[in-house]
């Protein structure tokens, strides 16, 4: 099978002058990459008439898709909308069901509408209009012989969702027919991208069709297998045979599928074994927190945490005794051990997990050197604890300490050994 | 004044298939414009000749200067070096000083060099060599007409050397005399854009040569001011007559300059007078603590934070009454005023901030529906409350609680009044 062409541009000033990091376009290249594109080209152009009609104008000629994204705001340098216009040779209208979800919008949240609002509700004639339940701009799509083009807006999060729902799914009719195709992403960690190329290299020979790719989502890995049949039932059978293979090789280092992540993953274990859980925090300030509670529905197992950024606040909240401190410090295995103790202690639960170390970038000393990092999980049948080094800033050794902490806790309640070093 | 034109490509499968995000092109935007040139296009090409060939025309037809990073490693995937030769019409030949370099840069760090190596000390006849002290791929520059190509690893930590001392030094020489520009960026919080734009349309009226750009970084906004003028004294009496004008309009919005978050410029506040704090949070699970403790040099005035999401964690944390969770709900004002005021006693600081509410998705009624959520400060003068009604997922509604909150911190400490609402 061919892989179609596709480009992606971002329109504005704010990313050209370099406010913004152009994140929005590895987003769309690795989905649509997921989705069996190639993509050819990212541009990105200024709020200028000129420069965006010439983008237009070079990605028409070069590829079957044009992922657009910005412009769509309600104030003067957003001209996306009559850009496209003035491109595909129409005029501009107001949609009337548009401009009425907008007015809804902000009547729910007591916000006054300004005049230039009324900008969003306006699309170019033969547009098809792309909901934006998140924002007030929503996308549209248009499209001249074979080419395709999708209008989105910048803000990410609106973008995503809007390229989930609306521009995927209408991309999959795109693709040749009598060709199928059938994909999965594996998610994994504690093994480094290199490691991983290396051991699967020849995961998927004799499967023919199937090809793998790896990425980095920090701090996990993803794994890519897309298979291609003359059936859908021929690549999904092909797809599933490399997967197993996969996961035979991996192990318990594969989390699962790849839009769940391993917060998501923990809190499913917790909740189906009814184990709960509450946490302790230094160094990572309340990140492991955070992440666990950003899954919805955690309140049925998570039940509460400690950020104790003070010896004191050690003391007093997780009972670790002024002596421990003393002699070991606050960044030591005997006070991550006690903390992890404390906290499942008092808050009667069954798992206590605790994270105390030196996230930088001053505090570190020889013996200590930033990055030092002690996770313990306090469990019924005792406490574990790990001594890790991390390197990089503070908010590196951060995530890093909060990942670990999710993946012990996903490897106790499995039932497994963590060896507490990368693979 | 007339900018001159610049254009930034970068070569590299791995830009285009969305597994690193280009942060080269920011970085280097973000420079170019400091130093007074406009760029109109970022482009992102494929490790393909044709392409990068299509990319150089293009550049030169438009800009007077292109920038480019990647493929002048060793492998064979890296051929920019061989399509430079190719653009610009000549053969390439080894460079014995620089080949003389890299076999010294191999011996220093006892590592073998391999053949493949040899690749990076060849260069298009003309070139000029652009010296590479962190790595093994020198960079180069060329020209055609008034046209300059530089081309530069793509490595972050040695493209940046080589732009800070080569490039940049070089383009200054290219600028006509007596033209300059200054920029300033300022950090909003509590006023959407287009109310900013509304409020600021006319701010620059009446001075020549200012222009007035406004971003999102949710959920905080940026005013981008840039000045040109005849000096660079010119240039920036200008912008800051420009921002002088906008901090009298916009009053207590203006955070700051934009490089420091609010939480950095609460952190600043709290360091300055001497104020410690302590966190209570339900709703946004730690994330509160989070973004506090990003900031480097924290437990200097954070002392602690509770993620209580148990009715049991409310009241043995902070003493928050049983009778009061029955009679008015964990999602109450009572509640939040009795968080706020447990943890300033328990942590024994002077500013004590609790958030309690719905994030979703589950668990909002008709009468404390999903996004409300009460916020209170307690300070040695009193506590106060705000009721809030936010809008969207769980992770939206953690970011806006956190960050009225930090915002809530900042305007008590600066001795404000906050009206609960947003401009």
């Amino acid at each position: 099978m061919e892989t179609l062409a596709a480009e992606i541009i971002a329109i504005g000033n704010e990313v050209l002058n370099g406010e913004i990091v152009n994140g929005n376009a590895a987003y769309l290249s690795s989905r649509l990459d997921d989705a069996g594109w190639r993509v050819v080209r990212h541009t990105v152009v200024a709020d200028v008439e000129a420069d965006i009609l010439q983008a237009f104008r070079e990605a028409e000629s070069r590829a079957r898709v044009a992922i657009v994204t910005g412009g769509l705001g309600p104030t003067r340098d957003d001209i996306t909308s009559a850009c496209a216009a003035r491109f595909f040779g129409v005029e501009r209208r107001l949609d009337e069901a548009v401009l009425a979800g907008i007015q809804a919008f902000f009547e729910r949240v007591h916000y006054p509408m300004t005049e230039n609002n009324r900008n969003q509700a306006m699309f170019p004639e033969g547009a098809v209009v792309l909901p934006n339940p998140l924002g007030t701009a929503p996308g549209f799509r248009m499209a001249r012989a074979d080419r395709h083009f999708f209008f989105m807006p910048g803000v990410p999060r609106e973008m995503k969702r809007m390229m989930e729902h609306e521009v995927l799914p209408f991309l999959e009719g795109l693709l040749p027919p009598g060709s199928h195709q059938s994909t999965v992403l594996l998610r994994v960690f504690g093994i480094g991208e290199s490691r991983l190329d290396e051991r699967l290299s020849d995961a998927a020979a004799g499967v023919p069709g199937v090809t793998l790719g790896f990425r980095a989502d920090f701090p996990e890995n993803l794994i890519r297998i897309v298979a291609e049949g003359t059936s859908a039932d021929e690549a999904q059978e092909r797809r599933d045979g490399v997967r197993a293979e996969i996961e035979a090789r991996l192990g318990d280092l594969v989390i699962g599928e790849s839009d769940r992540r391993i917060e998501a993953v923990v809190g499913e274990l917790l909740r189906e074994r009814k184990l709960r859980l509450a946490t302790a925090e230094s160094c990572s300030g309340g990140l492991l927190a955070h992440r666990l509670t950003n899954v919805a529905g955690s309140s049925d197992y998570f039940e509460r945490g400690m950020v104790v950024y003070s010896n004191e606040a050690k003391a007093a909240e997780l009972g670790v005794a002024e002596a421990l401190l003393e002699a070991h410090g606050a960044v030591s295995e005997p006070v991550a051990i006690a903390m992890a103790e404390g906290v499942r202690r008092a808050a009667g639960v069954d798992l206590g997990i605790a994270i105390t170390g030196i996230a930088g970038p001053a505090g570190g000393t020889e013996e200590k050197p930033v990055g030092l990092v002690f996770i313990a999980l306090a469990t019924a049948e005792g406490t574990r604890a790990h001594r890790l080094q991390f390197f990089g800033d503070r908010e590196h050794i951060k995530n890093w300490s909060a990942a670990i902490a999710l993946n012990m806790i996903r490897m106790h309640v499995l039932g497994l050994e963590w060896a507490g070093r990368f693979r």
